[in-house]
């Protein structure tokens, strides 16, 4: 699997490269990470695209998290599904948008800055023109104070939030691929950044810990850009 | 079943009330609904507390749209399911505090004029001392310009919009129990305001349209307060 990675290259930061890390401990298939910067298009060009996460099983190339996770749910129907029924499937896509529509955004305001410092030297250009682009400014004034993203933060949750007040996982009792959806958001800021947006009281918190802790710290252990 | 009339009794506008009403022709169950009003705490006594939904189904008495959707697909293993599994509940769970978290500020503040209006008049005092005590400021100071309220909520649909350009319901291909959370907040506006908050070539526009179409009309064909 090809995999977005900072200047250091242990240092692993897509939100959705980290989905499809996590889905693939979910189902117990062993991975081989390939570091990948946002400039090596050429290296997986044989995707037939230019965005990770990309994966490689046997003869076949699998690009993008959502096709990934429904790609492992069909090739392994023996091992723990990350997606049940269209309901499932439903607050899977639903927690995917989001994740990424609703959520990105704050986190971003609050960390953009330490993640254009763990970005490859290579990559800073390529992010700081396509960033700029889409949010229409500098990332300098995207960035806002920890205290303000972690206030907005905490509001764009409040829908999460009152869901793991009844449950330990967004997918219930135990964790699938809406979970590792809403995670990747977190583990791209944890990976570049020692900034902490969500309170140490929050349910998401405790969640977000929990997820730590999956597949024998997986993701805990995973080096960061920070400090 | 007890559900919140307006100053028409007709006219009703709850929405968790519209749960329970899409819920039960959904399973294809028939309903007598009883006008209810804010400030009749009495005549609802019977079910231990003081807020509608309360269903009476024979001798049993449930209170709460989700322990009444839950009731329902436990009474009535043969119908059609409301929630399907553990992920399709985490749906149906997580698009209730998404409607009632996120939805429902933006949908009151293009709205609470006409909202206040369509109230019963014995009713009204109860809901402006209740109301401007959540939220903290006089109903007037709450409501903004149709056209900023339809802003914010365009904003907050996202996740929704993003879901609906995928399937025709939140559900998948029919509608379930998730569908009807969502739709009783623009049952709620509906019901009570002429006000248009969404745009005509907005997906959502076109899933709220098929939702009224639903049971022959039933939504559709419900009793409005406006003009």
């Amino acid at each position: 699997m090809h995999d977005l990675a900072g200047a250091d290259p242990a240092v692993r930061f897509s939100p959705y490269c980290w989905r499809v890390r996590m889905a693939l401990a979910h189902m117990g298939l062993d991975v081989e990470t390939i570091p990948w910067r946002f400039t090596e298009k050429d290296a997986i060009a044989f995707s037939g695209q230019g965005l990770v996460p990309v994966l490689r099983d046997g003869d076949t190339v699998v690009h993008d998290s959502w096709a990934i996770a429904e790609y492992l749910d069909k090739t392994y129907p023996d091992r723990p599904a990350l997606i049940e029924g269209e309901q499932g499937r439903a607050l899977a896509s639903l927690t995917r948008h989001y994740a990424q529509n609703v959520l990105a955004t704050p986190m971003l305001k609050g960390v953009v800055g330490d993640l254009f410092k763990a970005i490859a030297p290579g990559d800073q250009p390529y992010f700081r023109e396509s960033r700029e682009k889409r949010l229409g400014m500098k990332l300098e004034q995207f960035q806002i104070a920890p205290e303000a993203a972690a206030a907005q933060l905490g509001v764009a949750l409040s829908p999460v939030r009152a869901l793991l007040k009844e449950q330990p996982f967004v997918n219930g009792r135990r964790p699938a691929f809406a979970d590792y959806c809403l995670f990747g958001v977190f583990m791209w800021a944890r990976g570049v950044s020692a900034v902490e947006l969500i309170a140490a009281e929050d349910p998401v918190h405790a969640w977000r810990e929990r997820m730590l802790d999956l597949f024998d710290g997986l993701a805990r252990k995973s080096p960061r850009a920070v400090g």
